[in-house]
C-alpha cells in the first residue's frame, strides 16, 4: 500500500476551508454573509479561516460597500483554485484506495 | 448552492485520520510502525490520531507481543468503517460540486 494522504495539503483539513473553497471555485465572488450562511459556522470561525486562506495566497478579499454599508468579498486566486484542484485529485486517490 | 460540507465528519478533518482510517478499512490489522511508516508522521501526531479514533469508537487497539517485544495492533470498528465511509461518500459529494 502505498501513502494514501500522501498529496493531500494541509490548508485543507479543516472542513470549512473545504467549503469556503468550493463556494469560490463555483462562484466568481461570494460575501461574507453568503459564505457564513452556506457553509453554517459561526462568524468567528470563518473569519479565522478566511485569514488563512488569505495569508495562503489562495483566495483575495475585496473590502466594498452597498450604499453605506460595508461589503466584503471574496474571490479565489488562481494559485488557489489549482492548490485545491489538486486537493481534490488528492482526496478522488484516497477514495478510490480505499474502496 | 447547497452546503457544500453538511455530511463531513468532523472527526475526519485531519489528514492522519483519514490516512489511518484508510489503512484499517484496505487491511484487517496494521500495526503501529507500518501505520507510523505508510503515512509518515512523528510518533507523537500518529499516537494523538490513534487515541482520539479510539475514543471516538472508530478504531480499537490491540496490545500484543512478538516475542519480547511489544506489538500494538490496531482494526477499524463496524462503527468506525460505516462513519468513514459515509465521511468518503460525502467527500465524493463535495469533490462534485467543486469540479
Amino acid at each position: 500500500m502505498k501513502n494514501p494522504i500522501e498529496n493531500l495539503n494541509k490548508n485543507f483539513d479543516s472542513r470549512v476551508r473545504l467549503g469556503i473553497m468550493s463556494a469560490l471555485i463555483v462562484n466568481a465572488e461570494v460575501n461574507f454573509n453568503e459564505l457564513k450562511e452556506l457553509i453554517q459556522v459561526t462568524d468567528g470561525n470563518l473569519a479565522s479561516h478566511l485569514k488563512a486562506l488569505e495569508e495562503n495566497g489562495y483566495i483575495k478579499v475585496h473590502k466594498g460597500f452597498i450604499g453605506r454599508k460595508t461589503n466584503t468579498t471574496y474571490t479565489a486566486t488562481k494559485a488557489g483554485e489549482k492548490a485545491f484542484k489538486l486537493h481534490l485529485d488528492a482526496l478522488e486517490e484516497m477514495i478510490r484506495s480505499a474502496k
